[in-house]
Formats: structure tokens, sequence, C-alpha cells
């Protein structure tokens, strides 16, 4: 389903809590949502920890190879927030300061201490031309360089940023999903599945079995494509074939 | 903290479902948390979709880079279940078919009709040369081809067969973490906290705020390392430094 007129992104997830198990990612599925129903199809999505030559390589790659950029994390004011100086870095652009960031503080808390003046500071210092992304939450922003949209980790946050990010989004139809769920081994429809498949090459047809308390208990396979007749008659097919096995089907939208 | 002799990680979860946001992951925490009890730094995790182009790239680039490498999903009988045709392809090993493999689903389920023994074919079919990772969940079992660990992408069957992989895993003593938790927001500790993280260089100090209902609620800072003095050394600075905004702190372990 991949045309030149089609829209990609990847997403960049940062931080060391990520890999150590310690914080459970909250962000990748909401954001993945979120870009389907735009018609916008995330390609891959990566995590790296807060090391400033992994998030160069990474953004880079990922610059160059999708329409959108995301990432999560690093964007604080503590000194293992590195994202904003590896993200200059990355575009070879120097950091500058936002006086409209430090007057954000100021409107909101006041003058600081010297401590707090230094960790506003660090928020306030992006890479040059950064294009903000406000956000309802939290008062430090995040920013857009390119085509790369630099957000926060904490989750909140984060979506209070994508809401603004996604005003500059292109966007796209997006696609149709329909969803057949059954209580049948996927072995028993495998070869009829990929009968379908070889059928309508421009739906996307996937298999997802949900395992309970050790024993095989459903099976969801969904239908995926951008011709809504297509799509209903490929659900009819897959629904036909799992009835020969299993009479109390579940057919949903979405 | 890393030296020649750390053992590393890279983790590739694949599926198209993840990237659609039409399934939570729950396999990257997990496999983390087992990671860092081994001693084993997982360094980077990569989320990509059943392409085999895409597989072949990603595990190649793991495979070089990393001691270990695991995978998760696309190791089912349906047409979307393509990893192992790729593993093949990204190590240039042909696929054979894997006879004491059929032979554990006759044992358990006996003959099959012929769509069925199609399936367990493809499940039975592995890259040249492969070890064999039992599970006691699901019948099929995942497969080692030098560094690269191949699993189920459902969380209890790929838990099952970590069990499995960690025997063959050399391991390291594992990080000494600590944590201290405070009710103050970053800002406030951000100046303190770096100062201290120059002062110690080899423990890695992490700040990770969380949010609750728009306000910052709480805020919990880690400390890793590897000699247990420092570590608790550092964190009764970071205590003694978080006590001067807020009394009631909390320390623990792990």
């Amino acid at each position: 389903m991949t045309s030149s007129n089609t829209l990609t992104a990847g997403l960049i997830l940062i931080g060391n809590e990520l890999l150590a198990g310690q914080t459970h990612d909250q962000n990748l599925s909401y954001i993945a949502k979120i870009l389907v129903d735009l018609g916008i199809q995330l390609k891959e999505v990566v995590v790296i920890a807060d090391i400033e030559e992994d998030i160069i390589r990474v953004v880079r790659d990922h610059s160059r190879r999708f329409t959108y950029v995301f990432t999560t994390g690093g964007i604080g004011p503590t000194h293992d927030d590195i994202t904003a100086a590896a993200i200059a870095k990355a575009f070879n652009r120097p950091l500058v300061i936002y006086p409209e960031i430090m007057e954000m503080f100021e409107q909101k808390y006041g003058t600081g201490t010297p401590d707090l003046t230094q960790a506003r500071l660090q928020m306030a210092t992006l890479p040059q031309g950064s294009l903000l992304i406000p956000n309802k939450v939290a008062t430090a922003p995040g920013f857009q360089v390119e085509n790369v949209f630099v957000m926060a980790g904490v989750p909140v946050i984060m979506r209070s940023m994508m809401e603004s990010a996604v005003t500059r989004l292109e966007k796209r139809r997006p696609p149709v999903i329909k969803s057949v769920s059954c209580h049948v081994t996927e072995g028993k429809l495998a070869t009829g599945l990929a009968k379908i498949q070889t059928q309508y090459p421009n739906t996307e047809i996937g298999s997802y079995p949900h395992w309970i308390d050790d024993h095989p208990d459903s099976l969801k396979i969904t239908i995926k494509g951008h011709d809504l007749s297509i799509v209903e008659k490929v659900t009819t097919c897959i629904y036909e074939l799992c009835q020969q096995f299993d009479q109390d089907l579940e057919v949903s939208q979405g």
C-alpha cells in the first residue's frame, strides 16, 4: 500500500529508563493510533538511551527516510536531558536561547533563584530556527526542526504537544480496517487465509492470536485497505472461512 | 559504564499490529528487566513491520553491533509470519525442514488434515543450522541463529522461550540501582543533580518526573553503578539535596 504519494513516519523514543525496564512505555501505541487516523504510515520505531551519538545517528537516518519524525524524551531541565543539543548537532545548527521561552517561565512563575534560572535556560536553549510546539500542560514547549518534531517523554505533556504538532502535518485518507474475531487456532485457517491474501494483494490481512492462561483463546484477523468495497468483500470471505470452524463469530470495524 | 568486557543486546519487535497501534506492546519492558538482572545492557530496540527487507536490514545491523539480539513476532503458521524466511536471508542460509518439529506436532495433536500439515510445515521450516528454543506453552519452538534469538510475539509464549534462551547467555554482575522519590519539580534540583553527576562520573543519575492530572506530582531519581559504596554515597548526596525542598522523602532499592 505504499506509493510516492504516501506519507510516512518514524518515531524515536529516547530514555535510559525505557531500556532498563524501569518505565513501561505508553507513547508508542498512542502516537501510532493518531498517525493511522491521519493516514500517515508509521514505518519504524527506535528506542535508544540518552546518548548523544545514538540520537544523532537515528534522527539523521529517520529524517532522511520518512516524511515526518517524532521524538519523545530528554527535553527537561536536568543533566540527563540532552535531546535538544543532540538534535542541533544532527542538523548542524547552533544552539540559541529563545527569549520567548524565558518569558513564558517568568510570566507563569515569576523570577527564580539562580539555580532555577539555569534550569530554565537549558529548556529555552534550542537549535537555531526551531519552530516551537506549544502545550497546555507544562510551560516548556517542544520544538520542530525540519521534519522532526521533538516532544516530551512524560505522556500527558507529549499528548498535548502532539495535538499541536498534528495541525502542521499533511493528511491522507486513512485506511479502512475491519476485523473478524473467532475461536479457531491459526493453523486451521492459515492455508485459507493465504489464498484470500493472494487473491486480494492490495488488502493487508493480519492474524493475531491471543493466548490467555497458556491456552490459545481467540484469534483476531484484521483486514486493512483503501477500497471499502474490497475490504468488505475480503471480510466476508474470511468470515465464511472461519464459520467452518466456529459458529460464534464477531465482525467489528476499526 | 561500557567496557570491552560489557555484554550488550538489541531487541527487534516485529509486527504490523504494533505500528498500527492495534496491539499495546508488553514484551519490551519484560525483556529489558530480564537483561538488567543478567548484567546485559540493552542498547537499542527497533519496532518494524512484517516486511522482509526491513527485517533483514535491522537483524544484520543489530547482529553486528551487539553481543546478543532478540526478536519477537512473525513465527506463526500464517501468511504474514515471515520472520524465519527473513532471518535465513539475513544470514545467507537455506531454509530447511526440521523433522523433529513435525514430530512434536504429531505427538501432541496426531496427524492433521492437508491444511494443517501445510501450516505445521511452515513452522518447521527454519534457517539451516538453527538451534531450537523450546517453550512450555505452544508446540512450535523459537530458534537461534548465531547471536540472534528468534521468539514468538505472543507474550506468554515469548516468556517461556526467553526462559530457555537465558540459559545460553553469558552473564555479568548486574548494576546496583537505588532511587530517591520526592515531591520537588525538576527545575529546583537540576543544578544540584548536575554537580553530583559531575563529581561521580561512573554513576548514572536519572531524573524521571511523573505528571498526574496535568500537575507535576512526584519525581523519581535513580542512581545506577557497579560500586555499591559509591552508589550509596551518591544516594545520600541526592537525599540531602532533595531534603532542602521536601522533608517527606523515600529511598528504595532496585
